[in-house]
């Protein structure tokens, strides 16, 4: 039988600074630069999320697309946009919120929740020429 | 010897509507929902077609992308272009047109005309949100 | 005091043939070729909204762009999102909906909606190579 | 003679909250919604500065873009790039940074700044739905 | 009667160089740096070709964007698509070829080749972060 | 230990001709046709530069994405930013500048370079339907 891949792209708006709490300010300014700003900074965020299966032979779908959407809003969405990542998402606290820990973060949330189809790949946009991905491995 | 992968867009314009003939009118609608339209809606479809292989050591190509092009498009894009792709295309026929079931159906196509080089992935896009990719597996 | 210019972008999914149906079959078949396909094809089309005002003192808005969103999608949007753009839409009744066509009636439909600021520009994508612009005049 | 308009596109990433400072934090909050978190958002800007003139007889160019890339970040884009825009922005400070009127201050600063040819045109997008233009009048 | 514009999109890979020659090698290297390289570099260019007029009441086109394309490609596109714009372009020869100076080259073939409607605007990328428009005027 | 993939995208602009010098100008005339043309084209080239390791529990990251930036750059970028890939690169001298030879050039230069993580993905654009990609393997 054969495995089609689906992705649903998503975007939310949110501030951080990247800053390990563990160091000092100083240690902080030298590996982080301008994006250790204490002020904050923010980004327009683009996540693709994949799910792998086989597509129903009722449906013809893997998953339900818009269902994808609904639980990734519902899940992950709904405690990120228009939110500090640093201050407000319970499942980023004490986390340096780089791309890596919340690509990371991300899957542990969403990967028991997605079904039918398993999470096979995240893709997360910072900005127009940086992204992450993570595949579970 | 390197394998390289090389992949061609092209796009194509379609109507459909996400509709299994099997099943009742009211079991598609709950399904379906809008995309069950009776009345159909489309997209303007993009396909990414990509092969594997080792470049040839006389043209630096795995194969020649303006070929890819002229073989994707005689053998598939001719067929769905500008249709309707419930009731107007032979290799769709009694398929339910989700993007997974004309993935599947392109592969099949596609993989024994493209040569140099192997089919080893296609991903189509149905709306900026939403695309699908199949390897062949 | 100046006026500002502020821009909101919307999608929808239809299906549409262009088609005068003044015209004959045979005259309609010379004029629009494959757009004239019977069966139907569709676009993912890309609408852009824009209002010129003031921004308000209060608020700094020219308008709330989320009140654009609901509004667009109230009076137009929800009216031909995954509809056949020739047999199922009140204000395109009788027309032949090329984007032109369907850029004037979208015009007539929101200016009157849109407030505070003016409609002062529309601009709708038919796919990645061609769109259309109307400005009230 | 004839006239051109020449644009060079930049970037910059800010944090920033849709916030009135002479409004109570209730009427900020009815006003504003999750744009008014006190925590702050970001964003991903995209800037277009445009200038329209004739082309130099001698250069070809209205304007050389290199120079307007140096003038628009040594003007603009470094004062704004990783910062809090209701924080951290002399030009900005006491103003709500509506997308409106982050515009307005960034034509002050850059029309007396851009020369030969004339500022013509400021895009800016917020996000790849939201855009505000201003041309000066 | 009103009046909407058309735009149609299309693509074409040139190699140039920035250089006057009327001036000296010395004086172009100062003026254009290494976009004066002896031995060129190249782009993707994008144009956009846009005309305005009164949708015709039979067609519903102001022009039929099918036909802009063909005679844009035959008129501009084959005269600079794999090309040196700088040796081998009738239209061009003794031009500096910046993008100011082929948009007007270009107006000048396109604004009598194009009917119905009038040629109203040109936009020339020539990176994804700098293009140029010309109106005529 | 999870491992995650991080990516920056770069750009640069470069003129070529599809030929082999071993070859006729008559073979390479019917191998390559327009894209062999004697006197150059050239292409806006973007490649995205793809690293996977775990992310480092003190910094978040796989690698500073600045760092990528900088070291493709200094290796690779500036050997062919605005420059003749045929004749002035000399890492490409005798090579047919394909995307496929340019990729495998590019790669030989960068994996020795860039740690920590290790160099996965190399995705290379020649324009924006045709890209090519290399993993190593």
């Amino acid at each position: 039988m054969p495995l089609v891949t689906v992705t649903r792209r998503l975007t939310f708006n949110a501030a951080h600074r990247v800053h390990n709490p563990a160091l000092s300010d100083e240690e902080n300014t030298r590996l982080f630069g301008k994006c250790n700003n204490p002020n904050w900074h923010g980004h327009n965020y683009v996540l693709e999320v994949s799910l792998t299966g086989e597509p129903d032979p009722i449906t013809g779908y893997v998953i339900d697309l818009g269902e994808v959407k609904r639980i990734v809003e519902s899940e992950f969405v709904s405690q990120v946009d228009h939110r500090n990542l640093n201050l407000e998402v319970p499942f980023l606290q004490g986390t340096n919120p780089t791309s890596e820990n919340i690509i990371l973060a991300c899957w542990r949330l969403l990967e028991p929740a997605l079904r039918p189809g398993r999470l096979s790949r995240l893709r997360l946009w910072e900005t127009e020429n940086n992204y992450v991905e993570y595949d579970g491995r």
